[in-house]
């Protein structure tokens, strides 16, 4: 830290015994009295800009999402906390976002039910609201291969949002959900026409059907104006668009659940991995940070599919000691955890990580431990090794790939 | 609600045997059996918009915030649960936006502490990061007068955000606050140049210094790059732009808390009234929707300066019977809590409020038990009353101005 000390100063002979409306002129003798003190560009001068409909980021501030055709990266090195603003959450897409009006728009449901019905928007926001904060994550959210990425590079697929909408439950009531159902695939009406086969068990649980976001109504990118949320699930399950639900007792074996996030476990292939796994990741301080010797805060997002994140642990040995770090609280059940690790860096090259335990004991695996249990040709879904960063002696920071 | 029945079809007869690949033939099938099901403009017949580095608003939605010179009020009808868009938080300014460069930012603070220091906002990081969700409300948040008023246009003033920053009593331990202190003077480099006087008691309870907004950088309208967080207390307290703190022993008495910021209670001025009271308001049914006869759901917001909402209670009969709302969990300290009671409504001209209590045991007061205890002068500040809405037997919904 780099504090400027200055000689004690009286209330007195700041203010020169002088109160409100005689605050410019002290202002000019605190200018003479401490030099740098008020900016060249001094904004009490002149009046700042008037209110708006839409406020609008700071000019000096530009936090962006790195997109793909199909996908687009949240930047989770320039956020605080655990809300991702819904212009910076992370998008993965099949064949583009549909424009669809929310006045044509309606959600067909059939099959094992004893009404098949449909509903309007306003049908859906109509029954009991209920509100969740809570993660959603791509199933392939793991890049490796070069020291120069960020955790935007990494790990970029993952964001978190307060969702309201109404239980699946209260809708599968509705219609009179078959009690010998045990699967229900949910359509999308984008152009792909994304179909995914889930059980119905999760309806039961805590699936949802959602239609706002962070508190307005949701954006295009995640669905709007209503798409099926799973929380902890991975997000490809989690279908935009919803416009179908059919129930039955089979899964439907659709081309996203066979052709694709189905991988191989050593000589076995794995279908229907539902939960994202624990995990977690430093993003402070990260490539392409410059670190100064002294006392600094590690900070990072641990999250779990699976449940509430019960501890983070945080090396900054390369692996030999590993500390809990403090957990922002509330800590909720499958969300985005903000933690936090007040280290002492004394200016020798080390490498850093964190390491997440959730609720049901599961701890993050290192890549070894994860190679060992999946094998070597594991592809790329549902990755979440350890990720270790490398402190060089200079300061710098560089990611270790593995 | 409005749900066309169908006949009940099988899995077979809507999906004539053919997966995946085979689901656009399978569209015309449904179209022929189902007319109507599938949208005039069908998303799925052409690739949506790509990835975008900012996602953006839906066109068909348009929340936007309603401004006069000196303030903008959230639409608090057009939200959802608890967060507010950074967008849409509430303004109150007294001399416009301040811009503020944050590589020349620095926050002084001097008086009666051992080690005066200024402090860059990469000092203000660097300190451990403290997150926490909390409303924002401007003293003078209450209008009425018409029928034709929504609960933005009656209390726009209110927003909500996940804050991060630092704890105050961390960086009041930093300079050495004496502990013979009592008052602090807080003062935004704005052109108005605010000042408040805040007691030191609850610089050591929960006070912050607060850099970002729901998860990025805060926003120039409430105070970038850093701004003083006082969880509970009026708006005005919460000095944006922050750039000086003063401690002393008494307070300083600044136009702020003399000529504004204080008022008639029966015969005595009152100042100095630092937590926001308890309130509720229903933000749905109100002006302008229609309802119809049958059951709906009525939603708002509750919350309380001195901490947790414990009850909220919806009379739908003008009062003669109070019943308890559901309150969205977890119900968060000094901050916006998401009430909903389901309602049947019988198609007869009745009228609906809310009431709140909080973990003091205050009760929001009527518009007639205010008076009663505050005096027929008590001018606009801190007003908290129970307010109104008239349900016409047409379904109308008008605000009752008292």
């Amino acid at each position: 830290m780099d504090k400027k000390k200055y000689p004690k100063i009286s209330r007195r002979g700041l203010l020169g015994g002088v109160l409100g409306a005689a605050l410019l002129p002290v202002n000019k003798v605190l200018a003479k009295r401490l030099p740098g003190l008020i900016p060249p560009d001094d904004p009490t001068k002149s009046p700042g800009r008037g209110t708006s409909k839409l406020g609008q980021r700071s000019k000096y501030e530009n936090p962006v999402k790195t997109t793909s055709d199909i996908s687009s990266r949240t930047p989770l090195q320039d956020m605080y906390s655990t809300i991702t603003p819904s212009d910076l959450h992370y998008e993965r897409h099949h064949a583009g976002i549909p424009d669809i009006d929310p006045a044509k728009y309606e959600l067909m449901i059939h099959g094992m039910v004893d009404r098949p019905m449909k509903f309007t928007l306003a049908d859906l926001k109509s029954f009991p609201a209920v509100a969740r904060t809570c993660f959603l994550e791509c199933a392939g959210n793991f890049r490796t291969g070069k020291e120069e990425m960020t955790p935007q590079d990494i790990l970029g697929l993952t964001s978190q949002s307060e969702w309201t909408g109404v239980m699946l439950s209260t809708i599968f009531r509705e219609v009179g959900a078959s009690h010998a159902a045990k699967w229900f695939l949910a359509e999308g009406s984008d152009a792909a026409v994304l179909t995914r086969s889930v059980p119905m068990y999760k309806a039961w649980d805590d699936a949802m059907i959602v239609y706002a976001q962070n508190g307005e109504a949701m954006r295009p990118e995640q669905g709007y104006p209503a798409r099926l949320l799973l929380p902890g699930w991975e997000g490809n399950m989690n279908v935009k668009w919803l416009r179908r639900i059919e129930i039955g007792d089979e899964p439907w074996m659709t081309r996203e659940e066979t052709s694709k996030y189905t991988y191989p476990v050593k000589d076995k292939i794995r279908m229907f991995s539902f939960e994202m796994d624990a995990r977690s990741i430093i993003t402070y301080p990260v490539y392409p940070n410059k670190i100064k010797s002294g006392y600094l805060e590690i900070r990072g997002l641990a999250w779990s599919g699976r449940g509430k994140v019960t501890k983070v642990e945080v090396s900054t040995d390369g692996g030999k000691t590993w500390l809990d770090a403090n957990l922002q609280g509330p800590v909720l059940s499958k969300a985005h955890t903000y933690f936090r690790h007040l280290w002492e860096w004394d200016g020798t090259a080390t490498e850093i990580a964190s390491r997440v335990t959730d609720e049901t004991g599961y701890v993050q695996p290192s890549v070894q431990q994860l190679a060992d249990a999946r094998g070597t040709k594991a592809g790329g879904y549902h990755m979440n090794p350890i990720n270790w960063w490398q402190i060089k002696a200079d300061g710098s920071v560089l990611f270790k790939p593995e």
